[in-house]
């Protein structure tokens, strides 16, 4: 059945946005035009929910001008949802496919949205209809498995190291503790991309904590203070999804049993882990200035914070899937992959849908120093390519001036 | 006693850092290399503090690279500190002053700042010492009377206009309730600025409260269930100074008496107040997808979020402070006055030190709606200029496509 298929085209976007997946959205739309077998250029409204209720739009009548201008503009441009269809809606959303006549499906999204996609290719199968169907990467969490990493990452990633570049130097001139929250539930690469901030040897994060590492707030307090007594400051890191060595997320843990519906353990969207860890911070040493910040939503959707290699790659990996699905019947999930050698390179490669789904990808272990309170030069070499480059913050060098003693009366 | 005044020149930072606080640093040093009547050009470290400490550095040694790369760099270079000396602190600090013959004196802060520099100068008075001292204006709450606006306020405004435009376009993509906590205890400018993020006629932030105005809990539920109602969504942006009609702050009362030290009105560095707001939507409505975010440090030292022309400014008004200094026996305060007329133009004058000192400003009534929870046009015609150009957020048409029935079986 390889060669040109007729039909018209749904393209959807899935779960937290990112300042990049509407390139991914532009670049699959751009591509399709080149292509006569597609024929209708569709977009579903949030996700998979548009699906299920028909809220289609036609992409193909979008000015370029406009399509150029929302693919630099963050957050999901056709609306996204958090939602994984059980195998009856696949069912459902596969019958609504048919009748619209969709040959190909494009999803955007994380490792669930891939599994969606997975499913209802099965349903395709099944019933011999021809259907390419491709999951585009994206997620600001870097936990796609297959991937070097994933387009959303390297903007997010800028973010933080950004935020914390500016912090550390904020720190830096009013002394203290500071605790930096940053997103991530299960994997900790975006926290780790804090460390990129680093230009002068006394620079923070000092300490990073990550959600691949048991964390003991014995060890932390204790961390915390050896870092203080050095230098006078100390500036944190840490993942908002940190587990003790039960796995009981440490934000459950340090607000008691006794938790409301404002203490539970929802993780983005709130500051309580970091008001948590500051409270600690204050109760447990004699130090009196602990602050905390939860960067939140922020670090997914700021405007002008690009990676322009993420930028790039989110383009590339969905014109990559148009391509890919037009040439022959094919399913799969696009997968970067970074070529060895000293300059930065990637190609793209078609992996197995199933591959990518379900389960997602840790820091190996490689990337994470012994004490688990760091990170390593390695992981550095893998994320400095991925954000570009960063300003240079500047020191004086304060050369002192000869104190001069008090005149005799 | 006009006229040439040989001696040394003194300069500190004070308060909250800012992102253009090096601007006007390295805009009174270079300015001060220009008049040979200024010999030494020393800095003291984290203000008052580091002049009573003697901790002084030499800033006529720093290589112009240097200068010219701190004035671009976030946060207070020669670090900065949070307290108002008391009388005989001032005393011992203008003995310290005279040893070491500082005849120019410069405080870049608030009006705290300004008062410290105003008692220091009575005290030069009282002893018939010729001292020439100015306060150079610095504060992103934007709260300094007699200034149009204030060095750090456009730069910091411009992080939050961005940020609530990145925001609303993540609750555009994800529906519910976001509230955004902004700096400002007293005055509401900074929170203002968020409604420089709006484009289109549905955009966030929907309800904008300030400390300007008694915050009702109920009111504030009822609004947010209004624009809920109406949008399928709500953005908010919140003052963290905000209190009810008895003065109390809002996540004081919103946190009950019992509060320990976790909740205690420390209003920066924690998420408190957007939680409880959370919590409180969460309760009283039956919207279930809530969340808040509180900006934080971000707001004031997040690098390359810089508006031009705020960054010209700080330069500018500092490099006035020594022009005048050098020029006659003075003192003052340097305020950003205004021009009328539909281009936006500045001047900068001198005022007295006391009319700078102790009160701060507050928004006017002009630019608060009558309800309390937005702002005016008027107060986004003052704004505009102040953040520079902001970058166009784009959407899609979303020409829909025409349903197609179920085919029968």
């Amino acid at each position: 059945m390889a060669g040109k298929l007729k039909g018209n085209m749904l393209i959807a976007q899935s779960g937290g946005p990112t300042v990049v997946i509407n390139q991914s959205l532009v670049g699959a739309i751009m591509e399709a035009k080149k292509h006569p077998e597609i024929q209708g250029i569709y977009g579903a409204l949030n996700g998979i929910k548009g699906v299920l209720k028909e809220s289609f739009v036609n992409l193909r009548k979008e000015p370029v001008s406009t399509l150029r201008a929302v693919a630099r503009t963050p957050s999901s441009a056709l609306g996204t949802v958090r939602q994984k269809p059980s195998n009856e809606e696949c069912e459902k959303i596969f019958q609504i496919l048919m009748r619209y006549d969709i040959r190909y499906f494009f999803y955007i999204g994380g490792n669930d949205s891939a599994e969606t996609t997975f499913i209802l290719n099965e349903n395709a199968k099944r019933v011999n209809y021809e259907f390419r169907c491709f999951h585009i990467p994206k997620t600001i969490d870097n936990d796609l498995r297959e991937n070097d990493h994933t387009p959303g990452y390297g903007s997010a990633a800028r973010f933080v190291a950004l935020a914390i570049m500016g912090d550390n130097l904020d720190n830096l001139a009013l002394p203290g503790v500071k605790i930096d929250v940053i997103m991530g539930r299960h994997a900790g690469f975006l926290t780790a991309a804090s460390a990129l901030a680093r230009q002068y040897q006394d620079d923070g994060p000092h300490l990073i904590y990550l959600p691949e590492r048991a964390f003991s707030l014995e060890q932390f307090l204790s961390d915390v203070q050896t870092v203080y007594s050095r230098l006078g400051r100390c500036v944190v890191a840490v993942s908002e999804g940190i587990c003790d060595a039960d796995n009981t997320p440490i934000v459950v843990k340090l607000l008691g049993d006794d938790r409301d519906s404002f203490n539970n353990p929802q993780l983005s969207g709130t500051g309580a882990l970091g008001d948590a860890l500051a409270r600690a911070v204050k109760e447990k040493t004699k130090i009196s200035r602990v602050r905390a910040d939860t960067f939140g939503y922020l670090q997914r959707s700021f405007p002008e914070v690009i990676s322009e290699v993420d930028a790039k790659e989110a383009r590339e990996v969905a014109e990559m899937a148009v391509k890919t699905a037009v040439k022959a019947d094919s399913d799969g999930s696009v997968a970067i992959r970074r070529l060895p050698g000293k300059k930065y390179r990637v190609t793209y490669e078609i992996v197995p849908l199933a591959s990518v789904a379900k389960e997602t990808r840790h820091m190996p272990d490689e990337f994470i120093n012994l004490q688990g309170n760091d990170i390593t030069e390695k992981f550095l070499d893998y994320a400095r390519p991925l954000v570009g480059q960063l300003p240079k913050m500047a020191r004086l060098k304060k050369y002192p001036v000869r104190q001069l003693p008090e005149k005799k009366v």
